[in-house]
């Protein structure tokens, strides 16, 4: 084992990089952006050339680092096949070659961004010490990452941890379309956006007075304010929040029996007023062997995701 | 590897016992009474009992044997100690020591029944050939035993595969409490008494006729066969079984996307109007990507817990 690699979160607007020893200690971290354009042909040399520009910089070569572990918003074939990636333009590809031969060899790993986020709060984050972890990010839409033994389970359609689609609301109760074109999906309440979507629903419903009608485009964080303010129809909101995801937690514990679920994104920036409400009603739902199973805040923030990605790299 | 090995199947009222070669093939079965009484102290002595008899039988002794592979219906924590097991009057205790203890230092594996179904059915039933499913045990309660990268997921509570427990229905709309206390659980719908309680609260309901009001104490059989007949009652029963068991595999297949749902217990013995209805809805709840998995019927019948436990014990 070499005594540096590098992590690269890949997202739609922008590269975040860091420069890590194989430890896990982020020495560096710094953003390029992500240039979409002609289908992303430009995304893989951008990063090339910044992890060259980074070793030039440092005195050090491509033969000085492990690798680049590299995370992505698209789906990751148990082969290492990306299987297109709208936000980046991406038609199925093989992200892994490709920079591998722009950095001539190097090892590359290839994650996608809801399990190597998982993988990242294991190793160096809210999971340290635990072996088998749910990760929940809250974020525009809702992903997750399950881990196992360690491991995170990729999925047989690469599609292990897609949590932010769980049918939760039966389709004939919910009249507007998820992303993915159903109806009732978890992503559809508990995401920032969902949050928001719900608040905005329930304003519309009556003229209840509420701190939020002052605000003009609020988000979920506004709402998440109006009810540690007190703000009775945000606190309605926040509460059903609470009851679907714990519900649909207490639904995930039923099948993996995790150690713990790490609660990140967004939302989680709320801080405790947003676990304590998922316990709550986690607690109601889950199985009785399963109702003191750690429901815990991230704490790596948006570098989780280069630090999981350094973690699929070095195994 | 030695030649043969003993799968061990124990239940509430007999045991179930497999002579096998290590390669999995079923070379001779018989079956004990499970004596429970005085907390099942003789349960363990009279397997080992009938293991001594058949070897002397076959002239062989324990030597020949690679160990006893046994699964029973209670929790086994990762470790390997059972956690009690109402059914057979136990209290925590270590089942393989005492096992190997009464067999002079024989190998012996012990695990979950729902999991070793799962472990049997992978090997050598409906699921040969694949790394990853979710069985699914369809009796007097609902089992369940999750299998990814070819291995049993026990949990960190030993709870995994615990999806008779999955809350599917909100507390306050059903009334009856499961057997774990909870109200709304999977269990409660599609089990084989969950399916006949369906039948005989909507019969209550109103005067629709239905040829199982001639029935007195009908069972989940005799709903599929009505509805087979084309019974209006008993298809809408047997629809809303696949309705909410199609969801909840639907929800599972978002946690770990498995390759396979392999259907077995009593239930499933009525053939493919069971998967054909729960196939029907698992495509309508399900994520685009996961729209395809196999939903299949188990193929081993009640032998599919000795063949996992001969699994788990070869490894």
């Amino acid at each position: 084992m070499k005594k540096y690699a590098v992590g690269v979160d890949l997202g739609g607007t922008s590269v975040k990089m860091g420069f890590f020893t194989t430890e896990g200690e982020l020495l560096e971290k710094w953003e390029i952006p992500t240039r979409t354009e002609n289908g992303g042909t430009k995304i893989l040399p951008d990063i090339a050339d910044a992890v060259r520009a980074k070793l030039d910089e440092k005195n050090l070569t491509l033969k000085d680092i492990e690798g680049v572990g590299l995370d992505l918003p698209g789906v990751v074939l148990p082969n290492g096949t990306v299987n297109k990636c709208v936000n980046l333009g991406w038609e199925v590809m093989r992200a892994d070659d490709v920079l591998t031969e722009l950095l001539d060899g190097t090892n590359v790993a290839v994650i996608n961004d809801a399990n190597s986020a998982a993988l990242g709060e294991m190793w160096k984050g809210a999971g340290i010490g635990k072996k088998s972890l749910v990760m929940v990010t809250l974020g525009t839409g809702v992903g997750g990452g399950v881990i196992v033994d360690g491991k995170i389970i990729p999925g047989s359609h690469g599609s292990g941890g897609e949590i932010g689609h769980m049918p939760v609301v039966e389709p004939e109760d919910e009249p507007e379309a998820c992303g993915c074109g159903k109806h009732g999906c978890l992503e559809q309440y508990t995401s920032g956006n969902g949050i928001a979507r719900l608040a905005r629903r329930r304003l519309a419903q009556n003229n209840d007075p509420s701190s939020l009608r002052a605000i003009g485009d609020f988000t979920a964080h506004d709402v998440y304010n109006a009810a540690k303010a007190g703000d009775e129809v945000a606190l309605q909101i926040t509460d059903k929040f609470a009851k679907i995801l714990g519900k649909a937690l207490a639904c995930i514990a039923s099948v993996n029996d995790p150690e713990a679920f790490v609660i990140g994104g967004g939302v989680s920036k709320n801080g405790s007023i947003v676990t304590d409400g998922i316990i709550k009603y986690y607690k109601e739902y889950a199985f009785h062997a399963l109702k003191n199973t750690d429901i815990v805040l991230a704490e790596l923030g948006n570098d989780s995701g280069m630090y999981g990605a350094v973690k699929q790299l070095i195994g």
